[in-house]
């Protein structure tokens, strides 16, 4: 079944042999942020799945079929934060070939704070980026995501725009708290 | 097999039932730039393969597992151009939703003349902004993505940097030339 001129390792069905062809996956996500009293609180989810459970997240997943990127940060962070946004640019791209994903996140504002854990978070809460909790966060894009936005605020604060960032993450993601 | 509190439509394989889930697929190109006294040129491809055989692309293909997308860019302009190009940042990022894939497209400087149409390609071509064949492009991305191209290429010839555009094409492929 495999196409002439096709030297590439697939994905074969266990069950029939048949080929599937596999691509790397779009993980999207937001960064919900708050201004309390001029303080930047972004929120994040603690997860109650595996990988990484029990770890803290920015809300993310992966993407879906009939779905801009936008429609999947905004549908994910319903999904695990209960959380009503209003999304802004896209803010960083990490690429992860070792687990062939590739992870947006879009800065975002938070409406309200009518937030709600759903069934794949733990918890939900806002930190600043003092009292984040950096030691337990589930994945280095995440990790890298955050150390972007906060540098960045303190840029935007003194009038410069917001970057965009894009990494690539070159180990397994289990080495997040390294 | 479907999952628990799984309601979205799955592929599932023809041969044996099993659910495959599917995503949305990276596309993943070069903006190859030569630049000729002044003049800024773009290497095209003509495609020699369906869909849209005969039409014109800049050089872009699905992104393969344990790449990164600046990987892809490099490795599908030379499967498709035969070129030499320096990659520099990603310029666009535009969803189909409708074909369940998003389009990257990097900028990059062609590092010499020495192209060659590879099989995919019927033949391989560089075009200023007045020449470029706006009527018989592949791909409404790919029309997009040139045109925010030598809009930017103005303002960056005033001292501006380049952008990072995102758009969303919410129509046929098809209708890349109404
Ligand atoms: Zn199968
Ligand atoms: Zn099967």
């Amino acid at each position: 079944m495999t196409p002439p001129g096709d030297n590439r390792l697939r994905y074969v069905c266990s069950q029939c042999g048949v080929i599937h062809y596999q691509n790397p996956k779009l993980v999207v996500g937001a960064i919900p942020v708050w201004d309390q009293d001029g303080d930047t609180q972004v929120l994040l989810c603690r997860r109650a799945i595996e990988p990484r459970l029990g770890y803290w997240t920015l809300p993310a997943g992966f993407m879906e079929n009939e779905e801009t990127t936008a429609d999947a940060a905004l549908r994910e962070t319903v999904e695990e934060a209960g959380a009503n946004i209003q999304l802004h640019d896209l803010f960083s791209m990490m690429n992860v070939p070792h687990v062939h994903q590739v992870h947006l996140f879009y800065r975002a504002t938070l409406l309200d704070l009518n937030y709600l854990a759903g069934i794949e978070s733990l918890e939900v809460a806002m930190f600043t980026e003092s009292t984040m909790p950096w030691k337990d966060i589930a994945f280095p894009t995440v990790t890298e995501t955050l150390k972007h936005f906060f540098a960045d605020m303190r840029k935007v604060r003194e009038g410069a725009p917001f970057g965009f960032h894009a990494r690539d993450i070159m180990k397994p993601m289990r080495a997040a708290t390294e």
